[in-house]
């Protein structure tokens, strides 16, 4: 008999279709992943895990029997945040490959601001050749807010390309050849410290507005941001007010607090503000529906749940 | 008794003041180095080595007894080709640190075409949020065109970053892990498989115009081109045009036939082309002053003449 798992999500039929088509290869004939709406009352009553991309909480709840869902994304703070509290279990996607594309991200972007790029690309709009003094990657001290999965991956790339890289994170890690800080005292001495901050921690009610007026004070003049976490982390306002004294050099930006960015909003034109529309790293469909049959599998075999997320965290 | 070596260069008093302090002081009181001009006649009739900065071939011969020069540059093509056929010897500077730097560059500029960011700069200008397509790094094949000192360090840096790479240099070379091409029919071989050409060989007779119509055709189509060598290299025209049609998307350029970049060159403007004011690796004072000091006082002390260039091959 062919199990079915319900698939919810906030995307339009025809984007889910490209899901289903490669969450169902992957997962041969013992299961079948289906649009909730496609699935019968009776079955929906049998489900103990759902996968979900971006979820309405309302449609989870059609699930009663729901153990645990398996989420095609890293970010779940929205579902962590809007279902009321239980037993619910929630499983984020967990992908190698995902660190290394973010990694490669954290590297590509990183060596764009230390590679000066942005002033290269205003001086050839004015044709106007001027070189500027190049930095040795080991005086540029890249720093990680945010060690986890992502993060240590990025901080050990940028470590392996000759930049001094240091971290930061809730609870304290030792990491080889990277200096580690965590709570609100180490916040600010990585900071003082810091040529160019990347934000890679999860947006929680704790790091909610984290990259504020404050911490931005505490980064060391002419710093530079990148954030590939999520917008709320940053407090725009105060954001924009740093880039425009210059206290903060360049931001560069793929999460914002809504998204797509909204046509008004001043980060499109801000000279210091490079934009970029939540592509530093992708879910690959590929890898992520490998992943999805191996915990899904799992359950169905074993009754295994994998490692899921801290409700009280909030990640 | 101090030595006296003379610094033969068409930059001005001012610019060579830098360098002099910065090789005088890594050279130490046995001997030092001034400009021709501060040198008197018979010194000059009694020196048998000359520091060199882009000189002015006329100024050499004010040096009867020269045996060898020192260049303060990697590229010395247009000493190479403006001197009267003599033994004279030509030692180019070889810095492992100016390796790092260009392999850092070639790697920076690789990942802004492996990310796209050309594309999200015009989207950006034009406050469009689209997401492009990522490609894995072993789906993009950068082929290295020379693999000499910076080539080869250039292909083991993208090589550890993910990428596939090949490389194209005159003679036959076996490196681990990266596919190699040499001669005519090799070139061709190469170019129809890259999706990112990175031209590193030195401007010869052989090399000037080698990317020129041909070599574009044969390029897959679509597939973008750095060059950080010499400017001549390049057939600007045949290039031009293989951007307006497309067949080449993209080329960073960060050397030229004339440099400064004329204001009125179509590069400047070009839609699919970023002009850099060759930076992507500087001569650094510090660590080419060392190598000076070590390539000098060798030759003080016991008469050692550093590997010189084939004046033949002219590279
Ligand atoms: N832009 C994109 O395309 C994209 C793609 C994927 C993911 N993301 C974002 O990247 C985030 C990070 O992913 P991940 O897989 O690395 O998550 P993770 O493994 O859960 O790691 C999170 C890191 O943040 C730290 N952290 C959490 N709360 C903190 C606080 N209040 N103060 C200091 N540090 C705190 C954690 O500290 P501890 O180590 O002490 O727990 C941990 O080091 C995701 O939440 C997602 O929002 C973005
Ligand atoms: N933009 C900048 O800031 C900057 C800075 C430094 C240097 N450069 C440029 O970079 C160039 C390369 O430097 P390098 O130190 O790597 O030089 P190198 O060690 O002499 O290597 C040159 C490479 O090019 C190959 N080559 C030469 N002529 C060729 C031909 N006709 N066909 C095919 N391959 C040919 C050589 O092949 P073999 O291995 O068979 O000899 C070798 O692999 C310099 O000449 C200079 O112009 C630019």
């Amino acid at each position: 008999m062919t199990r079915l798992i319900p698939f919810v999500t906030r995307s339009s039929r025809s984007e889910a279709e490209g899901w289903l088509a490669s969450l169902n290869s992957a997962l041969g004939p013992h299961a079948e992943i289906r649009l909730l709406a496609d699935v019968s009352k009776e079955d929906r009553q049998a489900s103990e895990l759902a996968i979900v991309a971006n979820p309405d909480p309302a449609e989870l709840l059609l699930l009663p029997n729901l153990k645990w869902v398996q989420s095609l994304w890293a970010g779940i703070e929205r579902m962590a945040a809007e279902l009321p509290a239980s037993d619910l279990k929630i499983v984020r996607l967990v992908d190698p490959k995902m660190a290394q594309t973010m990694s490669e991200a954290v590297l590509a972007w990183t060596l764009y601001l230390h590679r000066d790029m942005p002033a290269y690309a205003r001086q050839q709009a004015e044709r106007r050749w001027r070189e500027h003094e190049l930095k040795l990657p080991e005086d540029q001290t890249v720093t990680l807010l945010g060690l986890g999965h992502l993060g240590a991956a990025a901080a050990q790339r940028l470590k392996d390309n000759g930049f001094t890289v240091q971290g930061w994170s809730r609870s304290e890690k030792t990491l080889d050849g990277i200096r580690t800080f965590s709570g609100e005292a180490g916040l600010k001495q990585a900071l003082t410290t810091t040529d160019i901050a990347v934000v890679l921690m999860p947006l929680t009610s704790e790091t909610r507005g984290l990259v504020g007026k404050e911490a931005l004070a505490a980064l060391k003049p002419g710093a530079s941001l990148i954030n590939f976490a999520r917008g709320p982390v940053i407090d725009d306002s105060a954001l924009l007010e740093a880039l425009d004294t210059g206290h903060v050099k360049h931001a560069v930006l793929d999460v914002f607090a809504t998204e797509p960015l909204p046509a008004d909003h001043r980060y499109w034109t801000h000279p210091s503000v490079t934009v970029l529309p939540h592509i530093s790293a992708p879910t690959i469909k590929k890898t992520a529906s490998e992943l999805v049959k191996r915990n899904v599998t799992a359950f169905l075999n074993t009754g295994e749940i994998p490692a899921a997320i801290d409700r009280n965290r909030g990640y």
